[in-house]
C-alpha cells in the first residue's frame, strides 16, 4: 500500500493529549509560550496530507471551539460507531465513518490518497493497534499532569521505532519524529 | 534547601520504566544497539551523586541480577513501609529507611549530601508529588510496550518544567533534561 499514514500531536511529558474531562487549557497556556508564526511544523505537514482521520470526539471538540472551521478544504473522515452530526457548512468535506480502521485505510487508498493524518487518542490508538501507522510526531510539552486522556493505549504485541528526528524548541517544545517498523 | 534531588531514567516512548511483571527485556534489547562505551551520560551524572534514594521493588529488582553490585561505594537508601533484607556485603552503603520523603531529604540535607539520585517508579512519583524533585532527565526508547510499570503517576497538581537540554543520539534514544520549576 502506497498509502501512508502519520500522527502529528502534542502530549506533556507524562503522555497525555488532554485532561481527564478532556480540556486543553494546559496546551493554550504552552502555546502562549511559541513565539508569533512558530507552528512546530504543522502546516507543512498538513499540506503533504490528503485525509484527515479523527474521532468523533476529537471532531466534536473542534466543533466546540466554535469560530471558522480550522481544516479549510482538507478532506476529513470522522470515525464512529454511531452517528455523527456533521454541520451544513462542513458536510462537503467532511464525512462520516464506521468503517474499521484497515477497511477505511484500504478504501481511502483506492481513491488516491496518499498520505493520511490519523488524529484522536482512540482512532491512534486503534490504528496502531491495526499496524496501521506509519510515521509518529509527538512533540512533548514541558508540563506533568498527573492525569488524563493518555495518548497511547494497549497494544497486542511491541511496536518498535526507528528514530528519524528531533527538534528542541527554545521555548521548550522538543519535537520526536519516528517511523514505525514494519515486521 | 541546597540539596537537589534529580531523577535519570529511562522509559518507552509511552512512559514505561518495566513491563508489567517488571520485566527489561525491552530495555535490554535497546541497549544492545548502543555503541561500546557510550552510557548516555550515567557516569557523568553518578560522579554527580552524594546519595541514591530507591524504592524496595527497585533494589529488589537490582539485587535479582546478580553478579557485582553495581553502585559501588555509593551510599544507597532503600525506601520502603516494610523490612528489606540487606545482604551483609554491601551493608555498609545500604541503609533502609521508613521516612517520608521530605523527612529523609532533609536528613540528608543536614549530613552534607547535595546531590540525591531519586530512583525507582513509585519512589519517583511519591517524590514529585511533595515537590521534592528538581531534575528529571529522561532518555526515551524508541519502542512502544503497551502496558507496563509507568514513570510518571498521579499527581495533586500541574508540575511545570523547564526545558534544559536535549540529545538526541544516533542509535534512536532521545534524552531530555527538564528542570522542576517550584511555585
Amino acid at each position: 500500500m502506497s498509502l501512508k499514514s502519520s500522527v502529528f500531536i502534542a502530549t506533556s511529558l507524562d503522555g497525555y493529549i488532554a485532561r481527564p474531562d478532556g480540556s486543553l487549557d494546559w496546551l493554550d497556556r504552552a502555546n502562549e509560550s511559541i513565539p508569533e508564526g512558530e507552528d512546530c511544523g504543522y502546516q507543512v505537514f498538513m499540506e503533504s496530507v490528503d485525509v484527515l482521520v479523527m474521532g468523533r470526539n476529537t471532531f466534536e471538540k473542534v466543533l466546540s471551539f466554535g469560530g471558522d472551521w480550522p481544516y479549510g478544504s482538507k478532506p476529513i473522515v470522522v470515525l464512529s460507531r454511531s452517528h455523527v452530526a456533521i454541520p451544513d457548512a462542513i458536510a462537503q468535506t467532511v464525512s462520516a465513518s464506521s468503517e474499521p480502521p484497515r477497511v477505511l485505510v484500504e478504501r481511502l487508498a483506492t481513491t488516491g490518497a496518499q498520505h493520511l493524518y490519523v488524529d484522536g487518542g482512540q482512532v491512534i490508538q486503534s490504528f496502531l493497534r491495526e499496524g496501521l501507522i506509519d510515521e509518529i510526531t509527538l512533540t512533548l510539552l514541558p508540563v506533568l499532569l498527573g492525569a488524563g486522556k493518555p495518548l497511547f493505549g494497549r497494544l497486542d504485541q511491541d511496536v518498535e521505532l526507528m528514530h528519524i528526528a528531533t527538534k528542541a524548541y527554545e521555548f521548550g517544545f522538543v519535537q520526536n519524529t519516528y517511523r514505525v517498523i514494519k515486521k
